[in-house]
């Protein structure tokens, strides 16, 4: 496949790169093979080669990487916008662990409810995301199942507890919670063991759901398996008020310890949250590699505090974004964004006003702007997810996972969806940050008009 | 007109009422002559007698109020959604008074984005607006005209500034500036005096842009014209950092002092942001009977501080919400009533954490819930703004300004937009608290059927 068109992506923090008219080709295995202007004559000799026609993205539309999202609850999708008063244990009593036994005694609304948001995922840009799935290895197969046929990078997790306030949602013992565990990765990757290395969108990963519901057991084993099996692992970490004061009063520790001491924070692992950590513990995370998913609109609602984001930035934590369904409402990363650099300003704010006057008024600006949030959302998210190299990028090896952004009709100059532009057209035609960030700031899904995941088209819109 | 259906509103505040089949009845100056369950004898009375076949709100849909949006920059609305990366008061050189000076000498453009500012408007269900407009009469005009013709309840503020950093985007004196207010509130009266009362959607508002940019003497003037003429008054209030420190640089006192001192501050004004009043300040503004207009996304870029709501609330402060276009760069006051919740349970986290294992723990939860936020964005905007009686909720004697909101298809049980059910059909056709909020959470556009103005249809959709 050759596209001719604008590129967008960033390939490190801070760094927007608009490639205007370039020629990207994607191989076979759909990864990026060239990508480069078209005024090159190389380019210019691949376009007269061709043996297809190019797609050309018309002006008024540019690729970017599609999104990650770190942290997303499948099942809580069937409850998804409900019940989003209570402290988080309440909420997860009342909301959470119903919801997801509901999806294990109900194979047909599990699938169901997991292809709408496969549909949801696509729809709103989303090409790799990191699951939280149920308990039963059956309804986790699933959700496997429903990503790996709508083509979306799927890490899914079977979730692991031992422990819970509902006694009639957790596994029976440690020992047969891990044993589970070691089946379902076994056969999540058997799912798609026929298919070439490059199709093989799921992947199993490792769920302890977070220290209150693990036994030290549980964990350690879950520890070893991870190393022994080379399997990603996700959890909560160090997420809320209410939360911390458990784990303090019923384990005697703080969460990372707990997780550092059964092996489970390692380069393959994704922790969500990770609000309560001081720069201090954020420098442990960093050392061992381990990544953050930032939640940032179920951190204002279940959290009370905002995440060190700038802080874990400056220390070197990969992070990512994650749009927390259900305890965060909204599947679309683009909000997800939004909100990140609304209260990393708010944080800045807070800051300036604490300092005001005194010598540390002009220290580090704890804010981060919406470029940054897109490279969180996109290069950012690949790391976290050690997904192969370059992928959140338009660089050549990398895989081609990108959307298609339509901002006005290049014929008519109207603005798609909820963008309102009133410059000449001809003005806009080359594409502007401005442009970008009205997109960024406004946009929806009706800007989006394709979506391709390793190299395959997964929606074609209006 | 008749209309049977559901019927959601949020009379007092942390009330949400579901008035479910009930009958409204709407006369003809547009008002809700008559409002009770279908059930009743007279209900059912009025449905036999009807003239026409009653208006049918199907199951899966509501009415509700329609949204104030209590401070909103018009000619600002030219370059939504790009430029937020300034502190406030470069930011409004760069961009502010930059795109209002440009509508000022371009009609043919300021009547093109007023326009597509008033389809945005109903798109989003907002059916009064209270404007900050440009210096010029004549572009003041022009949105007056606008939002008449387009039936939005437009309250409009011609920019009063004698001083400015941008030399040529200024008044030349004191004297001629009140002139030109004056000027202005009475040609925008004579636009719609040839109108019966209740079709007089427009009115003029005495707008000192805020204290960097007027002279005492402009706003001693001001507050007189007020006084004199019953007009309504705007401007911005103790907003943020940079301009707050101008203010007590250059004229060695508080902004709230200046406006009171000059009469400003006053049943009939809306004072936007007012995110630096401690409780006593708030206290003051509660006893002038001033409106404040929470604006919270722009706050979160520009204020340094989060408004203190819940404080504002208890104090008996009215209250309602303002999307501030373009320092919010999101028109849709849904949007601004998720920030409005995010944020005020931010700051009860962080009383939380403050507050932890000591007496005040316990203390004033300083969140709102979105219930509490809908009452804001209608009836607690209507009454900020003064509008008649009732409106806001659906109460005999009140206008008729509501939308339609539909949250899934009736028939084959599919949501609409962005909203997902799971549960049967059969079950969500009584309107829950949990289909609510889901849309409060989820919903944009796409949900909003119709929207009336004082009983006038505006816009009628999908």
């Amino acid at each position: 496949m050759l596209i001719r068109g604008n590129l967008v992506h960033c390939p490190e923090l801070g760094q927007l790169d608009i490639l205007r008219d370039f020629v990207l080709a994607v191989d076979e295995s759909g990864r990026v093979s060239y990508v480069a202007p078209a005024n090159r004559p190389e380019s210019q000799q691949m376009l007269a080669d061709a043996a297809e026609p190019p797609l050309v993205i018309e002006q008024g539309s540019f690729l970017i990487p599609t999104f990650c999202d770190l942290h997303l609850h499948a099942p809580q999708f069937l409850y998804q916008g409900t019940g989003l008063h209570l402290p988080l244990m309440e909420w997860l009593d009342e909301y959470a662990f119903k919801a997801e036994e509901g999806l294990d005694n109900d194979p047909v609304l599990a699938d169901k409810v997991y292809k709408r948001l496969a549909t949801r995922l696509i729809e709103n840009g989303t090409g790799a995301v990191l699951l939280f799935g149920t308990i039963k290895t059956e309804t986790n197969l699933i959700l496997a199942r429903v990503m790996q046929e709508a083509g979306i990078r799927g890490f899914v997790g079977k979730l692991s507890m031992d422990i819970s306030s509902r006694p009639s949602y957790m596994e029976e013992s440690a020992e047969a919670s891990l044993s589970e565990a070691r089946s379902f990765s076994e056969r999540c990757c058997d799912l798609v063991a026929h298919l070439p290395d490059h199709e093989r969108l799921v992947h199993p990963v490792l769920t302890p759901r977070f220290v209150p519901t693990c036994s030290d057991e549980l964990l350690e084993g879950l520890g070893q398996l991870s190393a022994q099996a080379d399997l990603r692992i996700q959890s909560h970490m160090s997420e809320a008020h209410d939360e911390l004061e458990w784990v303090q009063r019923e384990r005697g520790s703080h969460d990372i310890d707990i997780f550092a001491k059964h092996g489970l924070l390692t380069p393959r692992t994704v922790q969500a949250h990770c609000t309560f950590l001081d720069p201090p513990l954020l420098t442990q995370v960093a050392e061992y590699e381990t990544a953050i998913a930032h939640c940032p609109l179920s951190n204002a609602y279940f959290s009370a505090k905002p995440f060190r984001l700038r802080e874990a930035l400056q220390l070197g934590v990969k992070v990512g974004l994650g749009t927390d369904i259900a305890g965060g409402y909204d599947v679309d990363v683009l909000s997800c964004m939004r909100h990140a650099v609304a209260i990393s300003r708010m944080r800045e704010g807070e800051r300036i006003v604490a300092t005001a006057g005194t010598s540390a008024e002009q220290e580090t600006n704890l804010s981060i702007d919406w470029k940054e949030a897109l490279y969180l959302a996109t290069r950012g998210g690949a790391i976290a997810l050690g997904l192969p190299s370059g992928t959140g990028s338009f660089s050549v090896g990398s895989p081609f996972d990108a959307q298609c952004i339509r901002l006005f009709d290049a014929r008519t100059g109207e603005g798609v969806g909820a963008l309102d532009f009133f410059d000449d057209l001809s003005e806009r035609q080359v594409l502007s940050v401005d442009s970008i960030e009205k997109w960024w700031c406004l946009g929806d899904t009706r800007n989006r008009q394709q979506v391709w995941v390793q190299g395959k088209m997964i929606k074609f819109g209006c």
